[in-house]
């Protein structure tokens, strides 16, 4: 039982628009027990797509396409599963409705593209798409079974949530694949590799250990297919293992990000947290603020990007941007200080640094940031010097400043 | 002249993590007139890697994988590449000694997995990575070519920009594809369509248009593949034509994001800005600091989580807190007035909302929003209703406040 994702449009082969699609839906099937094989990602070319569609047909029992379905006039998708599936389009009443009551509600008229959209293969079954104008569509044919769905992210989440999800279950009983992700910090891939040797030859031959490394820390997840209740047992046991081997260097024994793991820490302690950004502009609040419920914990930041609002704002002594610089140990020490007392929080993190790709000089090349946590007791800093491009370097800084805060909270240090 | 991707690991396919190799890639080969005619992701197996590669040496000139050669067990492309190339491994010595040499500067001892890393196919040349461990690696066969890169993305650019790119410059000599792409703002993908039906229609058969919908605004894309000068002038005369079709709804005539737009507005007229957020938790601020040179022009921003900090940080009257509540036309309007004042900027934009998934009600249900934005003449306001999950309520929101403030700079209103 396996499925294949295709996904359709000339601006990913050009590089225009990365992907999301193909990750979100593999997820999606791994969680019912259904393991995507291969995804791929074609131009709006009939023959490409007909021909990656066959093959797809072909090798695999699923096979789930998204894109080619808009209203306007660079869709060809719908043709090519008219060959495919030995079908012709015809108008679709149920369809034209929902058009029409969405376009109602948007005060926008009816068009010839809109109807259009509501021709479909006669073959197919039309699965409704309450939030767009392009429904998905499924086709069966010799055991296979075929979705397509809009390329628009949330439009396809929610038919593939809606109706996908339910009629893949509902004809598959499969047992459920079983990944157990550790998330760890502090130990390069080659060192964290060698510390669990040992650990990793225990591991039966049967469960897939991998390293995925990130921005800052290392996932290692085992994985087990079709992995029934002693498969779970063992892989729960393994992390149990891990943890006495490299303690210190567990941040999460779940697939969970950052900002989760602090979020939940904070919540568990009852303790607040503020932010004081300058290089990374915002991008730590926007992290933690990214998950539901963050506001039970995080009251607000200062992003001081001039000096001028680093005084004003966040009570910086103008001598020490003058002695030290606004990139300095002593400059994030008094952010972290000051955003604490005056938003009134346990918890605060503040950030200074030199992102690039200008700005550096040879005392401070590009890459050099600072970053100090503080609550009531002390404030501790780090310095980076990170090899980066501008985006990359405020990725890893706001990371890096998520991991300090973890520990800190964790261990007071 | 055409390229394939394939980018090699099981975190894709159970989607772990979303592949930006691919499009990353895809992008730099366009500039130089090299077209992807297929992405690739397949998991850590052997056979099928074999497999996938040597398909995709048979349709394809050109073959770039990334991913399986970082230093732990996990890997296995190497031994592929050995029996598609007729290769054994040895020991390279230039790689082992930047692998020492990285490992010194970051006081990590060497240990087996690194010296494996150091193993390459005899037939392979080698790219040197001057910042990671796993060298890039280069095989010619029968006028095909393919490159192996590291999966983490830091490194395969760095390898990909120092060595590929001129690699294949070098080798091959061809035109250049040319795309354009404008964005546009304010018109539905059916109505935009119709809008430009005629435009559309005068396009030569020869020169391919797409509509690339995004959130909250919709790129064209004007391509044509090895195009000559009088292509180009084809196509800068037909965006001339669509700027007098639709004047209102065109943001930019370049693929380049919204806050670069925006940042290039303030540069051009020298004015400064500054944000006030609430739901956005810094996102506006981050996307706008995201960009090189922002701080001509961004001098921060107080992001106001909480209403205590809404009060004594941005001065909202807690009356109108009390009476109004805190994501309402009246507090967005203060929080905008008294952070630009505050702040001292000729602009500035604030935001209020419930992003979801919880803090809805009847009279104001999650993806409620509030947007003001303001100068020293008006402030004027917008109320959204967003149907979609939390991150991408908050996207939207943060997407449409750089719009408004591209309006009001260019048209005051």
């Amino acid at each position: 039982m396996n499925a294949q994702i295709i996904t359709i449009g000339d601006e990913i082969l050009i590089g225009q628009i990365v992907d999301t699609n193909s990750a979100w839906i593999a997820k999606e099937l791994n969680k019912i027990g259904i393991c995507v094989s291969k995804t791929i990602s074609i131009g709006d070319d009939a023959s490409e797509i007909q021909q990656t569609i066959t093959e797809a047909l072909h090798s695999s029992n699923i096979v789930i396409i998204t894109g080619g379905l808009g209203p306007t006039n660079d869709d060809i998708t719908k043709n090519v599963l008219c060959r495919i599936f030995n079908s012709e389009l015809v108008l679709n009443n149920c369809v034209l409705d929902n058009i029409k009551f969405l376009l109602k509600q948007r005060n926008i008229p009816l068009n010839e593209n809109n109807r259009s959209q509501a021709l479909v293969p006669d073959k197919a079954k039309v699965l409704n798409n309450s939030i767009g104008t392009a429904p998905g569509l499924m086709f069966e044919m010799n055991e296979k079974i075929l979705f397509s769905l809009p390329g628009v992210p949330y439009e396809m989440k929610h038919i593939f949530s809606e109706h996908v999800l339910l009629l893949l279950q509902n004809k598959y009983h499969l047992l459920s694949n079983f990944h157990k992700t550790i998330l760890t910090a502090g130990l390069p891939e080659s060192v964290l590799s060698e510390k669990i040797q040992e650990w990793e030859n225990s591991i039966p031959k049967t469960i897939k250990l991998a390293y995925l490394p990130s921005t800052g820390f290392i996932r290692l997840r085992l994985s087990k297919n079709n992995a029934d209740k002693s498969d779970i047992e063992t892989i729960n046991f393994l992390v149990e293992k891990l943890k006495t081997i490299i303690p210190e260097n567990i941040i999460a024994t779940e697939d969970i990000r950052l900002e989760e793991v602090l979020g939940n820490l904070l919540k568990q302690n009852n303790k607040t947290i503020s932010t004081a950004e300058s290089c990374t502009g915002g991008k730590i609040a926007s992290l933690i603020t990214g998950i539901p419920g963050s506001s039970a914990y995080f009251k607000g930041s200062i992003i001081a990007y001039s000096n001028e609002i680093k005084v004003k704002e966040l009570s910086v002594n103008p001598e020490t941007l003058q002695i030290y610089g606004a990139v300095s140990e002593q400059t994030v020490i008094e952010m972290a200080e000051n955003i604490r007392k005056k938003f009134n929080t346990d918890y605060s993190v503040a950030v200074s640094g030199i992102a690039g790709p200008d700005g550096g000089s040879e005392q401070k090349p590009v890459g050099t940031i600072w970053i100090a946590v503080s609550n009531t007791e002390k404030t501790i800093t780090k310095n980076l010097l990170f090899p980066f491009d501008r985006i990359t370097n405020i990725e890893r800084t706001a990371n890096t400043a998520l991991l300090l805060l973890i520990n800190y909270i964790r261990h007071g240090r």
